[in-house]
């Protein structure tokens, strides 16, 4: 099927109920389909959004165009967890179905506000001439789960403020509410965060752009969220057209982490802010959303999955998934992404493992393995891997030099290989490094040290292949897991 | 929406997906909604078919109408599992989408014949002046989960056999393979169980009715299945106007079983055949299908949910889910049925009980509770209740004069009053009961001294009350755990 913008932005009523079927039953029998991770249904599947505690539970809904592997109509799609690791789905919260959200119901946030959970959206609207006007929409949900639409939106883009004006993440702060946006500025086409206040969330009014780098944020800055960690704010967000003289990444877009002390609320300045730190090491990481708990403690998921790339499951009609979640710290000045402690209730069938060279000879591609390999070791570790090694996710590891890389270059099913096959990072040199690895069919997520990097990256290689083997004798302990689907 | 016979049997590319979305959001979302068993995504479960084992897994597919809680254009939709609990969707299998099953793909069994799994079913297909033709189909479904349909049925019903033909079971037996119809009696409408043979499962003669007892069994016979248990072979079949001379059923409709010996393969008599019994002594069990896996051990899984039979949730537009699947053995002359063992991977947060009245203040209402009650106790065990004892599912239990009844008379939304509230059997008298009972928000499936009887019940409370406890003080042991989602 072509995919002209007829169809991409054909209401929901208008596409058959035989053709999700099948495109369900289409995604639920992939080889490549996830098993404790967040997928979706059918279809295309994108930024986290409404990360929340509300009603006893947690909350999170994604991007959500259920009629193939393109970023068509979109809605957002809703799962609650009592664990932020056992999701239930509970379907369609928010669809496209008015003037304002009528070419998709895009990124945004929520917050608990009184009995209800307040979201907050960017509605995408097309005129006639197919100009896009942005729409700051908000919605409440009660503890039902039922969504009742404001009727009319928040705000527009302001004045200066071109059309790329989007994904609201509502906080509390300063004694009001702030709405932290994505802006473009309208004369020189530059990324900025911008914020809005509001003593009610319905009335609101500009604040101005958060001041906390004097470097040029490329073109655009999508999905921007600030988060307390540890007494200092950290802002994460996704700068497009980011100058790799700025920072150095790989991927088409990055996602950035900033820490500062603390916001200047009149001038808007962060205090003593970090320099522009890259979030995930690996290949796929997007649009990461992180709240505070009701304990304070920040958590974060991201979508697993890059605008303006391909992946091989578009021809089977869907694509993408959500990462597990992660607790955030802060340790020397850095950002640390531990997995969320709830992950251990997934665990099935521990093995200890040492020094052998294979780790499983057959295994179900679901599992955590933890490892920790001595000081001064070299070697490559294969992931769903066959008897000669030839296949598979690879993890290139010397604790002499310090060096580290996730490696795709050997699956059987290799892609986007415009922006490179290898990540590499540095490890503490002559150093035991301690790697909880966390493989679900075609996803893998690397944490590094107890947190200090993660390397996150779908791969596609041929489930036949479930080997788990380093490629020479190597010095290591270790845990292995099955983990129990969700 | 009026339930037409038009929007019955609208084809599946005439439904929205906005109204299939809305639909499986609204099923996600009900407060009776199943954590730990098999139920529809949207719309109306009913028959488990084509339940085996093939390529390293066991497999359940369910008749299926998504489009609401009405029994319209069925098709089947594929689960898979390693272990029988774990159920993983696989999305629609077989659409009513030729004219040999334009009015549904109605019931069957699947058997493995080399690399494929045989898929073997009931074509329900009306003419013009909504005549029926039930024709007994054919397909193949592969490794990968594609099933391709033979291109025309393997038989019709036969001479003196009425448009009441259908739901064949395959299995090896004698040196062919047979099928097992429910069947109706042209001339005096009595239903029948019938079989067909073929040495190749694409051509089929007609064997004859199987004889297994002198009562008339009413005017209908669905879903008959045989399998072996133990060395000898269990019929379970579902009468459908038995008179209740011949067996003391209470529901509209009951699931029953027969023991023989052998099987006479000349005359299709059944040697030394015991009387019929019920199979469940609760509310709700019907269309239980059994196979014999690859080690011989004989499963049953059953429908829960009665036809005729309208259920709270119908206003929900979801309706009915599968029961656990039980392990059959024979001991005594009759069939025990013990929950699959894997049923105890979902064990979690596991608490031993002793003779406190109160079992659990505050529960998911998604657990199992294991007890053994001392001979010669009284009493009313609430599950899902209140402080007060009001509202709630009540086992009624007296191990002296040996007694157990399943009352939902107390429930805040009673259902099917007609029928009746209560279903009551006997115990041992003066020994103690030991029971595992299963509750999963809106089912409980009672097991009474290790299968010896099962007590199967549907109800609908409020899931604000989640308390267990006993209305008096009673002398018993036990084990208490929640249960997790699959």
């Amino acid at each position: 099927m072509e995919w002209t913008r007829a169809k991409r932005y054909l209401p929901y009523d208008q596409w058959s109920a035989e053709r999700l079927l099948k495109l369900q039953a289409q995604a639920d029998r992939s080889q490549y389909q996830l098993r404790y991770h967040i997928r979706p249904k059918s279809g295309l599947l994108n930024d986290p959004n409404g990360f929340s505690y509300f009603n006893g539970a947690y909350h999170v809904f994604y991007q959500s165009f259920p009629f193939g592997a393109v970023h068509g109509l979109k809605s957002w799609m809703h799962m609650t967890s009592p664990d932020m690791v056992n999701w239930q789905e509970q379907g369609l919260a928010i669809a496209p179905d008015t003037t304002y959200d009528s070419h998709g119901a895009y990124s945004g946030s929520a917050i608990q506000q009184g009995d209800k959970l307040f979201l907050m959206y960017t509605g995408n609207h097309r005129t006639e001439d197919w100009e896009r006007i942005p729409y700051q929409l908000g919605a409440w949900m009660d503890k039902t789960g039922k969504v009742t639409k404001l009727p009319q939106p928040l705000f527009k883009n302001p004045a200066g403020i071109s059309e790329h004006f989007r994904d609201p993440q509502v906080i509390k702060a300063n004694g009001k509410f702030y709405a932290v946006l994505g802006a473009q500025t309208a004369s020189d086409q530059t990324g900025q965060v911008m914020l809005y206040q509001s003593k009610d969330l319905l009335n609101w009014e500009k604040a101005g752009f958060l001041h906390f780098t004097d470097e040029k944020l490329g073109y655009m800055v999508e999905c921007p969220n600030l988060v307390k960690v540890d007494g200092k704010y950290v802002l994460i967000f996704c700068p497009q057209g980011l100058s790799q003289e700025v920072s150095d990444y790989q991927n088409i877009y990055p996602n950035m982490y900033v820490i500062f002390d603390d916001i200047n609320w009149d001038t808007l300045e962060a205090v003593n802010p970090s320099p522009l730190y890259n979030l995930d090491g690996g290949f796929d990481v997007y649009a990461t959303q992180a709240f505070n708990d009701q304990d304070g403690t920040a958590y974060a998921i991201s979508w697993v999955g890059l605008p303006d790339i391909s992946y091989p499951t578009d021809d089977e009609n869907w694509a993408n998934c959500l990462s597990q979640v992660k607790e955030l710290h802060l340790k020397d000045g850095r950002l640390y992404q531990t997995p969320v402690s709830g992950i251990a209730s997934l665990h099935e069938f521990e093995q200890s493992l040492e020094n052998t060279p294979e780790i499983c000879a057959v295994t179900d591609n679901q599992y955590e393995l933890e490892l920790t390999i001595a000081p001064n070791q070299q070697g490559n570790l294969y992931l769903q891997t066959d008897k000669d090694l030839k296949h598979g996710v690879k993890l290139t590891f010397d604790t002499a030099a310090g060096y580290l890389a996730l490696d795709r270059s050997q699956t059987s099913q290799p892609f986007n290989e415009k922006y490179g096959l290898i990540r590499s990072s540095r490890l503490p040199a002559q150093q035991a490094a301690k790697l909880r690895i966390f493989v679900d069919h075609s996803l893998i997520e690397v944490f590094v040290n107890d947190g200090e990097q993660v390397l996150t990256g779908r791969y596609f290689t041929s489930p036949a292949a479930s080997r788990i083997a380093f490629d020479q004798p190597v010095n290591y302990r270790g845990h292995y897991w099955d983990m129990r689907p969700i």
